[in-house]
């Protein structure tokens, strides 16, 4: 089809760092976790980060139909009554945007403009999809399953519903959940209601929202958002390789109060005891948290997770001494992965888990 | 005291319209409304638009409480529990932060850069303010009440809670309002758990959040919110007049489907409905919508508010054809109160209630 969005008042998309007014659109709309939330287990409704591609769908859950269709010998569709009569499992998920940490890249692309606040847990509760899979029964010569939303727009000109796509594999070991309840409630609109899938370990564009379609494909799934998009790429010729599961990192509460327009941070001197969260991928233990005190390292102490694929809290006792600092935390995952002090550059900005700085004037008690 | 947030990292306070690092940031932490949630009566949880001033304070609401305290004959403190216990009053209430619409000034201060998103409307319960007013009865002296916040922060290094103030007469013509629910659940932390004041009528800066204090006071309150900020002036020597009321507004849930970067817009040729809301300030009732397509302006048709304090819904038949469209829409209230073409100047950007214009690109059938 011919793109729309070709006109001349558009300016085309670029690699360089410029902040122009199309960033701040999506920095107006897209959400993020406020980090002083970093303090509780779970990021309280409405304060979970949301990054929505196009326009949130207002769909009504009492005619919501989820089909099950392609290379399926058993396709079927079920109502979302009848997804929520299946087994139910509610579990602590933290999700992160990809793009997370986006501006802390130079040069950058155009696009969503995050620091570090596209993070955040909620109690998902659903169904495991693993069970709907093998009551529909998938065609032996089945490649790929894809999953497509309701949510329809255009990206570099090309309009689609927002689709991606998993193998068998990866929905059987990466416990997919098809969700309808968040933190108790029903699905939010902005969160995907009245129903989503949920991918416990992998950046956030694999968990679909508004989803009405899983297809069982017999060749490699092409949607925009799977084969155009969310690739670490290191060029435009680069055909890259997926954005797939969440690198190890960690946050701090900011500590003190906050300058209202810069969001510095003012400390009385003495002890101060630093709380914050660190994750990674795929179920796996965070390992190590060190605070950095303008550059000098600290083990921070670890003080658990409620959940296989939810954060886990940690803290620090430091003694603020009066003066301007850097606070940074650093988080090492059982495999050994480990937070890098420079962002790793990608074209698109995608994966940068690097360490988070903070700055801090602390004030005399003299 | 001194200003902690004077050391040379930090950038001054300038009135070009550069949008820098530290907008950015306010951006990605205060959320706003997404527009296509304006086909809804009442603006879904969390969704709702958010500015935070400092942190959002984690408060235990089996712990707080409210004091009346200055000059009251027979001061006193009410427990949370006290307050649901009085009798219940919900309603729907349209908010609209006063700095909604900066971006759309020049030159102007660096601070939020809301464009058209910081509006919403939610269902609030609480009691009312009147009859704990005249409990706690203020001396005959009393010029002002001040209204007190947990959040403590620091603007243009003045390091202060959030506060604010009403006269009496205000208090019982505004039908001020004690919330503890919004959408019939508990307030959500970031919206002021667990209590915050609601002034209908008014801009959101008068509705204190995270409530702990009222006091009653002999001379006029100096709060930092109240006498440095929230005033409509034309200079730095102004001093201006304090924003108040809510002006008369419109908006539109952008029709079609959006591009993801720019978020203009793409339509098909033919009929479109294209829906709003419009709003003014004090419950006063809108009394007419234009609809404008190139600068031509059509009579649209008001759908009605479920409120004295919420928004009106409106709706207009588009024919739309084939090519690159400015839509534009513009309310006029019962006192003759019309929105303004281009933006009123303010110095800090309050009070911008110029008409919405959303870029469409309308494609062809054949």
């Amino acid at each position: 089809m011919s793109n729309p969005f070709t006109n001349p008042t558009k300016k085309p998309i670029t690699e360089d760092g410029v902040y122009d007014n199309a960033e701040r659109g999506l920095a107006n709309r897209n959400s993020g976790t406020l980090l002083e939330t970093l303090a509780l287990d779970i990021t309280p409704s409405g304060a979970h980060y949301l990054l929505t591609h196009f326009d949130t769908p207002i769909l009504d859950s009492n005619k919501h139909l989820l089909k099950f269709d392609g290379a399926f010998k058993d396709p079927f569709e079920v109502t979302l009554s009848e997804i929520c009569n299946l087994p139910k499992t509610t579990m602590p998920v933290t999700l992160e945007c990809s793009g997370n940490g986006r501006t802390g890249l130079s040069p950058r692309r155009y696009s969503m403009p995050w620091e570090y606040e596209a993070v955040g847990t909620s109690e998902w509760t659903g169904t495991l999809l693993a069970p709907l899979m093998a009551q529909a029964n998938p065609n032996k010569d089945t490649v790929e399953i894809s999953f497509t939303g309701a949510d329809y727009g255009y990206d570099a000109g090309v309009g689609h519903h927002f689709g991606r796509s998993l193998t068998l594999e990866q929905i059987l070991n990466l416990e997919v959940l098809l969700i309808y309840e968040m933190n108790g409630q029903p699905l939010l609109p902005q969160h995907g209601a009245p129903l989503r899938l949920l991918v416990p370990g992998w950046y956030g564009m694999a968990s679909v929202k508004w989803l009405n379609k899983i297809e069982a494909l017999t060749e490699q799934f092409t949607g925009f958002q799977q084969i155009q998009t969310y690739r670490f790429r290191k060029s435009v010729e680069d055909e890259g390789l997926p954005v797939t599961q969440i690198r190890v990192k960690s946050l701090m509460v900011p500590p003190g109060a906050p300058d209202w327009l810069s969001r510095d941070r003012c400390v009385d001197e003495g002890t101060v005891i630093i709380k914050g969260r660190a994750w990674t991928g795929m179920g796996h233990k965070i390992a190590k948290i060190e605070f950095g005190i303008n550059g000098a390292w600290e083990e921070a102490q670890l003080t658990g997770r409620n959940g296989k694929y939810a954060w886990t809290g940690w803290k620090h006792e430091w003694k603020a001494e009066p003066g301007q600092h850097i606070l940074q935390c650093r988080a090492t995952d059982e495999t050994g992965e480990i937070q890098p002090i420079k962002p790793p550059w990608d074209l698109a900005g995608f994966g940068n888990n690097a360490v988070q700085s903070v700055n801090v004037f602390v004030k005399s008690r003299g």
